[in-house]
């Protein structure tokens, strides 16, 4: 079957120089539309972009990170009403979707598309990067991708032919995340044993060295996710999904 | 290669009268921990639960729908801070999460594991159902699984021994979500072609008529998502999320 696939699969940061098949990624995007979706009403859309200034534009917004400025392709995936309410409209139905609901049922639908889309892809030899920062720049990319009312940048992929050898990633115990029956809350030792392995990996003893960090939760909270940075992403992603339409529920 | 699992995958709404090995379950949560997640954070946490009391009082938040109320096991994806925030206080490290962007790296980390959970567990046979009110009824599944501060129930899948022959469900084109390069937008043509063929299926027609409405899209506005529903349950998902310790950015 393909466990070997699920148990050594690995996010690919690196890509060769060479141009993909947008007709390949397509076919790869439909197959993917086949996972489940809210209500049968697919509340997403896939923007693929290779055109190279136009990608040189989606790469700033995504801080030129590697994985995003050395690709050949970036596909964005938007949480999309205006489809759907542009056929309610159509069809004499009043919609009633500009609220915080209908914008996490549109979420949940992206996210399951590009996850499917990232599973389909990469069983076929892509290697693909979900980038974190869509939904820091969200207006900055909404405006290159001239994305219209009640569509919201959530997640946006980068993806090529390999050209990186790196580790697959470290995951706690699966017994970590997984409770039966209720949630068992987490006790200080059952903590230190869950993320001990993390922290005696090679690798994170240098990144927290090279950071001038005492511990790796430090590198976390100080350097990669800081809560100044954090906040403000928030206030700029939060009031970005407002204009687009979805009201918060005050 | 597994393209024929993707193009021809279904939910299953409908189980056999059979207990599933919990075991199994856990193997393809692991299994599935190996999809991409945050920064290698795995905001997320999954709760397993067969006993036959927890599971109706789960199903009677999930509106006791038969896809919740018939299956032997229900899994709940919360998006968790929890345990971060806890190994972050145990390793000196100040946490500052309580945040909309870290909520939403919760919500995508959470949404990717439970696909890649749903895939794995189709691949083996398995039927599964998400169950979309779980964003309804967030506060009441949280008292069922003594979900502690920081945790947010997300997506929830019954799961089962198939028992249902239903259709595949129909999806619109798949050139109606794709967009090269920008977002195009759609003309009052262009939807009506991409949802002709949903409108004009026959359980479709005859699911508007059941409903005594005029339209497809009508039966979603009027029937399945009222918009006076939608801002309920807005209000209620809202007030919870900032209730479990993360703030938002007004």
């Amino acid at each position: 079957m393909t466990t070997e696939y699920f148990s050594s699969r690995r996010t690919i940061r690196k890509y060769k120089n060479e141009a993909i098949s947008i007709a390949e990624v397509e076919k790869m995007l439909a197959l993917a539309a086949e996972a489940p979706t809210t209500g049968g009403m697919q509340l997403y859309s896939a923007i693929i972009t290779t055109e190279e200034s136009l990608l040189k534009q989606l790469a700033s917004t995504h801080f030129n990170q590697p994985a995003a400025a050395g690709a050949p392709m970036i596909v964005t995936f938007c949480a999309d009403f205006n489809r759907f309410n542009k056929w309610c409209e159509a069809s004499d139905a009043v919609a009633g979707f500009g609220n915080f609901q209908s914008f996490m049922s549109a979420v949940l639908d992206t996210t399951i598309l590009a996850q499917q889309f990232n599973t389909i892809a990469e069983l076929n030899g892509y290697g693909c990067c979900y980038l974190g920062t869509t939904t820091y720049n969200a207006p900055q990319i909404a405006e290159a991708l001239e994305l219209p009312r009640f569509v919201v940048p959530v997640v946006a992929l980068s993806i090529g032919i390999p050209d990186d050898d790196s580790d697959k990633a470290e995951r706690i115990p699966a017994k970590g995340f997984i409770h039966r029956e209720k949630y068992a809350d987490y006790s200080a030792e059952r903590i230190s044993n869950l993320y001990q392995q993390k922290e005696m990996l090679e690798a994170n003893i240098k990144f927290v060295e090279e950071n001038g960090k005492q511990s790796l939760a430090q590198v976390f909270t100080d350097v990669r996710y800081p809560k100044t940075n954090n906040k403000f992403f928030s206030k700029v992603y939060y009031d970005f999904i407002e204009s687009q339409g979805f009201e918060w529920c005050r």
